[in-house]
């Protein structure tokens, strides 16, 4: 398995990122080859300072980054050796398997549109969260913020590439998936929830338990939550500010510094064929390795070629 | 000043609302007259027990309850002499100014509908929750619920109600009016949020500030936060949920302990022409006392009035 990883990308990098790959490559044991694209002349320094394992890695070298706030079309056209534009030319020519970048989010969406195809069947990729719970296990709420108006079969698509997502990634069995509303009898909610709920409960693949409320959300009601992009990404933003006020506050509890959502890493764009992850941009150390484990269990668990056959089988 | 209060709704009725009535009397000096609408037989011996100031109240009988699951619209036709029947009853015919229930919201609503004039230019009624900020003041949300499917219109005349009832109720002079939505720019968000930005931005009635975020909702960074009211419903129930998270786990804090937005009291319906305050089902004395203390304040500071003249002025 070969993982391309961005060296440019996100506010502290090139040196997160490195802290990240000494992290990953220290107690992650895999036959993983890490492929680091970045400015030659600021990697090898840092790299020869972290000795790291020179046969587990190598650097492709990259001369322009896309900045975090330059507009992702033009860019990805004018630096064609940006760290972003080099990565989705090595993942869509095969000499990566998978694709890492805390670098401009936009930027990362239409490389990902413009370079790796579509999963036949599905009308639009879509980003998660992972939901922290008392429990100690996660959920995951889809949509958070690349599709922020919906239709309802864009939403049962969610809801079917979460409950994959769940199953492999998250390790939930038969993952109980539920409509985010407000009310929990079918029937409530505004059109778009209405429309939607029938169509989960006849999807067979999915186990469909019914709607779930804001109150649900870090329960373990469901172990998927489906929503447009607008109300996930709301909620999202929420969820981190509560850990903000918590630390401030001075509270420090295990569950509540789960909260830390950047830390967690990225999500995958769920929905294309190759797996493109895509890292807050305040990524440390800890996110990078976290998204480099991620892309290796991607790979390992086969889960895109599961979703290829789970709605190719949908199609049949 | 006559305040109508539903002794009988709500899951601690009448017990909680008797508490609530002589929690208001003896902390709150005051002419209003408080009309309490009940079955005289549970009221008589619990009001002699509280041993408040005869003179403060009058009891009108009522015979029939609306259940907290009944088909709203069925059971206020079947109950006429149901205490929601009743209040609105008096409420119509000026025998009290405000009226007060924590009974069936549903019924509830479909009580104001039927019963109470809108304000001219009101295109719908909506419903709002007060937001605890760390500074000890509250910002507003709004809609949080009843209208789960707005147009850009509806969003425009919720921030102008909230922004008076934020100026007036909440004590915020020229109230910062923020638009939730995903992305700080003009131009960003959902197809609603898009095109409800420039109609906020116009409005010269209102101190509009921009988008703000999911982050933001607990912030100063707004005083009134608009949105439809699924979101809000959404952001209500999950900040709810945050105050159970923090009890359920030990933490005792000043500020997290106001996420208990049940003994806020209840909601005031805006857009009509009295005023009407919705309580939570499990409202106890101090949420019943809130109520009373805010019909009061409603009607003190002629905050319909001037919601009154504002959608009248924007229209000539």
């Amino acid at each position: 398995m070969r993982i391309g990883l961005d060296m440019m990308g996100g506010d502290f990098a090139p040196t997160e990122a490195v802290k990240g790959v000494k992290l990953y490559l220290d107690t992650v044991a895999s036959d993983v080859h890490l492929v680091l694209i970045g400015d030659e002349q600021q990697l090898t320094p840092l790299l020869a300072e972290a000795q790291l394992d020179q046969s587990k890695y190598s650097v492709v070298h990259s001369s322009q980054i896309v900045g975090m706030n330059e507009h992702p079309t033009k860019a990805l056209k004018e630096k064609p050796q940006s760290s972003i534009s080099i990565g989705f030319h090595l993942l869509k020519n095969e000499k990566v398997d998978a694709f890492i970048s805390a670098g401009n989010t936009g930027a990362m969406m239409v490389g990902t549109y413009y370079s790796i195809k579509g999963i036949e069947g599905v009308q639009r990729p879509t980003i998660s969260t992972p939901v922290p719970r008392e429990d100690g296990s996660y959920g995951l709420l889809l949509d958070v913020g690349i599709n922020a108006d919906c239709k309802p079969e864009n939403l049962a698509q969610f809801a079917q590439l979460g409950s994959l997502y769940s199953e492999y990634i998250l390790k939930r069995p038969n993952p109980k998936i539920g409509l985010l509303n407000i009310g929990e009898e079918e029937g409530k909610g505004n059109l778009l929830a209405q429309a939607t709920y029938p169509l989960l409960k006849e999807n067979k693949q999915i186990n469909f338990i019914g709607n779930v409320e804001g109150r649900d959300v870090f329960t373990s009601k469901a172990d998927v939550i489906v929503c447009e992009g607008f109300t996930g990404n709301i909620i999202l933003k929420m969820a981190e500010s509560f850990y903000d006020i918590a630390k401030h506050r001075g509270i420090n509890d295990d569950y509540l510094n789960k909260f830390d959502f950047e830390s967690y890493g990225g999500t995958p764009v769920l929905g294309v064929s190759k797996p493109v992850i895509i890292g807050h941009g305040i990524s440390k150390g800890i996110a990078f390795k976290n998204m480099l484990a991620l892309a290796e269990q991607m790979l390992q668990t086969k889960l895109l070629e599961k979703i290829t056959a789970s709605f190719g089988n949908k199609e049949a």
